[in-house]
């Protein structure tokens, strides 16, 4: 029995027009409608390893399963899980870390809204560098924040900066939030930058937090983790990229000594507690045996990098400079196009390569962007610049 | 290289003062304690089946970990498994429903915030039943919203009634969030009173949510899902309680037609996607064969509530409404005490029986009422009566 309603309810919280879809996703449903029509496309527009999860985290997540490990664990996860980060902060960055500090999450993504949920009053303001990762923008506006994003370029290396933290810094701002290596331009922040970032936010009461979900992939050189520089930072991390895990969804953050409770209320609220399987997956994550895959893969990854960086200058992208980390290279395809998202959607269409435009990264320039993923094997990467080759000689001729 | 800081930010946002800790966590942490003591604990406080993930989900779930599906899956969910619940839908209770309507999330928490998220604008309230599970009140919380609680009694089912509704309307109320059956009562919405708060709420331009996550568990009758009643409604369900699939994280939300897109926005940004593991094992979930397994259960779970619903009136316990559903008996402790928190505490001290204090259910009468939970096998929940027997014996014979 059906019932003939009054009116029908259609209204939407306003945040919903503040938050941006990823404008990826169309050129990708389009890519596999193509693809379903029969046509190749190299893609370089996923953020998400081609690598599958390292054997022995895959047998540790079965072997929960079969043994019923699928019941909640406790908000802040599974005690053995944090020890075991804990140990991979000893072991890898030398830094002594209590394991209550760590809190495992539902990805990165839970990490954030933990950190933003306990921090960030409404109308308060987080600082953050544009180009950035476009969720945590929409993090902010989905708890009535305001972002303040500020225009990087390659000038600084894509990252924020003392001086500009310093100028933007505003009463209601509350925090700053870093990725390093960043997505989309794989760069890492300078840790004397860092240090007086850290020193500034905190001397006008405000907080550092900063992604480091990339940091396992940083390339001919070792990274330190802002943990190193200040006990009070939110550091986010993840087993999503470098841990080759994405679909498992798990996280964590390291949160300062006085938050860990509220850290924790509020996770059994939102959460009740991050997937099983996935923490008990985890536990072999730091193994030695998957850290050898894990260095393999980096490794791969770095030849990518070392390939495609050169291939793309030489076609004429511009990549002012080279990044560190992560698997990205963020171009400027203003020779091009002064239209990259149209620009995208044509490479896609005629030349059979997937890249994702600048516009999913913000607001400064996006237009004369493009960001190449090189999460797909070395020679389809060569194929890719082949088809780029033939299709901008087409363009450039045509004009 | 340490930085001495010149101030240690320690602000909150103000919402963390509002949010409460489930006070039970402290009372199982004390249980916990005491069994690692040696003590014997009757657990009548957990809200998780004792019964393991069926085997056919559990071997769903391996194949797929073993077959390397453990990548992003879209936002909205894996396709089949959104066409698999629309499937269920019509199987269970003759519903058609668009497969694109069917939104996969981490839990039914996930959903509760993409519904909250895609409706609340801040200081907008949702109207909600007191006693109630606790989160819904601190999702709310947490989006800058506000609460609506309005006191309910045995005398209306602990649901809240058209006339309540009405009554308690106010300009900025966004929502009614209703659960059939309830936790912690156990108690279902009657269908009549569930329409007419669909049309009222809906022609005051507002929206009802319906958490129908133990529909599944209803006992000697069949619900009707609120999604028959009016396809405007968004309603959440889970794979945690019936499915037996808590520690997976996965649950699902049906949203009106106009809203999807909005919900698939919003949970790209959150969430990225539910978890993939779960979600294939969940593939299984609908088969012949883990339907019985299912259904057995269910049985076992009335056999429970047939047993500890007379046994703790016996007690002196009151329980002046049959509970239809869920595996939870919410019963008036005040024959006994004025301190429901208090004497859950000396319970388990004295008597070794784990039970949940009213207080994490809201504000009306907290100090009452405790909730039992049969989530335990029938043995232990008659040793457990047999315990709170000779407890109450002797607090009787000393006042």
């Amino acid at each position: 029995m059906p019932v003939s309603m009054p009116s029908k309810p259609q209204g939407k919280a306003s945040r919903i027009e503040r938050i941006e879809p990823f404008h990826v996703m169309a050129l990708l449903a389009r890519a596999r409608q193509l693809e379903a029509e029969g046509r190749d496309i190299v893609h370089m527009e996923i953020g998400e390893p081609d690598f599958p999860t390292p054997q022995p985290i895959v047998e540790a997540g079965m072997e929960a399963i079969r043994e019923g490990d699928v019941h909640y664990t406790p908000a802040t996860g599974l005690p053995e899980l944090r020890e075991a980060i804990s140990g991979f902060y000893q072991g890898h960055y030398g830094l002594e870390l209590d394991p209550r500090r760590v809190i495992i999450t539902p990805g990165a993504s839970g990490a954030l809204l933990l950190a933003l949920g306990v921090l960030l009053e409404r109308d308060e303001a987080v600082m953050m560098a544009d180009p950035g990762y476009p969720c945590n923008r929409n993090f902010v506006t989905f708890l009535e924040g305001q972002t303040q994003s500020v225009p990087v370029s390659a000038d600084e290396g894509y990252q924020l900066t003392p001086g500009q933290v310093s100028y933007h810094w505003r009463a209601h701002t509350r925090a700053v939030l870093l990725a390093s290596p960043s997505n989309p331009t794989g760069t890492l922040i300078p840790e004397t930058d860092l240090q007086k970032i850290i020193q500034l936010a905190q001397g006008k009461g405000g907080h550092v937090i900063v992604d480091e979900i990339y940091h396992g992939l940083v390339y001919g050189q070792r990274a330190r983790t802002a943990l190193s520089l200040s006990p009070d930072v939110f550091v986010i991390n993840s087993f999503s990229k470098y841990f080759g895990m994405t679909g498992w969804r798990l996280g964590w953050m390291v949160v300062p000594e006085h938050y860990i409770n509220d850290v924790d209320k509020l996770a059994q609220n939102l959460f009740l507690a991050a997937p099983t399987p996935a923490q008990h997956a985890a536990m072999a994550a730091f193994s030695a045996e998957t850290m050898d895959i894990l260095e393999q893969r980096k490794d791969e990854f770095q030849k990518r990098r070392d390939y495609l960086l050169p291939a793309l200058r030489e076609l004429g992208f511009k990549i002012a400079v080279e990044p560190k980390g992560a698997f990205y290279l963020y171009a400027d395809c203003s020779q091009f196009t002064n239209d990259s998202y149209a620009f995208a959607l044509d490479l896609l269409e005629k030349a059979g390569v997937a890249v994702t435009p600048g516009k999913d990264f913000g607001f400064n320039q996006p237009e004369k962007h493009l960001r190449f993923a090189y999460t797909t094997e070395l020679s389809k990467l060569q194929e890719g610049v082949s088809r780029l080759g033939t299709y901008l000689n087409e363009v450039i001729t045509k004009a």
